[in-house]
């Protein structure tokens, strides 16, 4: 059985590449890297390192051509600032509830889509990808909840007669629970980018650079890329 | 409110556009063209026609790369041949159900996905296409099965927190139906292209060919194209 696992060069998508790493072996993995236009090169450049690092089969796919419409602040094509605090404090002043500004139009539909008809041409029946349970929390990212997951890969396995299906094996897990996994794993987490600023170092006040700080210190360690 | 409708060029898509038009106005309506990496580019110059009898905003989408691993007989980089036979014909020969060789690896979830994320950027709130009863006889073309169809629309309400959904006006209507209901809104057919393959002329001998003689005829009247 081969697998394909979304690696956006992140600790999320890092981990799943570990999960199925271990369960599948190396020859039986293929890591795709998705471009969707985003303010910078940095993940892309990370997500080689890893898949190098794992000596898994490894391919880019640009689909930032869907998103040249949208005005997502996480888009290079859009003049707005990427918000420097908090999901929490975003999702407070959303009143408990609503789509983050990073939100980027139905990009996890598209993602698997892709990766799905991908890995059927590459003869892989599954694909991988990181959703967690804080990427849910007030619904920030609605392609993130366990109802767009089980709908999703609905899909996919009515859409290819059952060739097909997705694996999503953190998506009961916080943040924390994702880096716990992965430090057992050996996951090289050293190489991973989460900040959604391009800079020569994470901004460490975005939203991700604040999460991905506090599942470090929940595990009791540095992390490693700083 | 906003609908985007996927433009093949073909009958389902156009008739599908008739009835967006009829009940949104042309004003509301935008039109979608994705170029997959088919043989031939006569659907993409017939849909420029069709959006153009509207007067619909008209857009153009690429997604030829996604399938660039594939080996479809539908796809310019393939060097199977398209089959000249019936449906019917080719299921029989699959023993009674199956995919054919003409489906491309879940094409309709990757076109679905990408038009539900171009639409929110353009503040549309619908997806309009054009699947109908007989795509899927014998599971044939599993992206286009009732299953398939309420997974994906589910899918895309969860994962856009319901900003967006599908329309499937033809999903129980067969072919001969499907130019009917187009035929009393005065579709123009004249326009549409159907064959497979990018000759001067259809062929009439692939299964899509096929199947749209008989519509016609189920209907008594001339294919106005021919």
């Amino acid at each position: 059985m081969k697998v394909t696992v979304l690696l956006s060069g992140g600790i999320d998508s890092t981990t799943c590449l570990a999960l199925a790493v271990e369960e599948f072996g190396a020859d039986n993995v293929i890591a795709l890297n998705m471009h969707y236009g985003q303010k910078h090169e940095k993940e892309c450049l990370c997500a080689r390192k890893i898949a190098d690092y794992y000596k898994v089969k490894y391919y880019e796919h640009d689909i930032s051509s869907v998103f040249k419409y949208s005005n997502c602040s996480l888009l290079a094509t859009s003049e707005k600032e990427i918000k420097h605090e908090s999901y929490a404090k975003q999702l407070e002043e959303l009143g408990g509830e609503g789509t983050v500004e990073t939100y980027v139009p139905f990009r996890n539909g598209v993602m698997l889509s892709i990766a799905s008809a991908i890995a059927l041409s590459l003869e892989a029946g599954q694909v991988y990808y990181g959703a967690h349970a804080d990427d849910r929390a007030g619904r920030a990212y609605p392609d993130c909840t366990v109802e767009f997951f089980a709908s999703m890969n609905q899909a996919v396995q009515e859409g290819t007669s059952g060739m097909c299906c997705l694996k999503a094996p953190l998506l009961y897990m916080n943040k924390a629970e994702v880096v716990k996994t992965g430090l057992g794993l050996k996951a090289p987490y050293k190489y991973t980018w989460s900040c959604y600023e391009g800079s020569e170092k994470p901004c460490g006040t975005c939203g991700t650079c604040i999460d991905r700080a506090n599942a470090f210190k929940a595990n009791g360690i540095e992390d490693p890329a700083l």
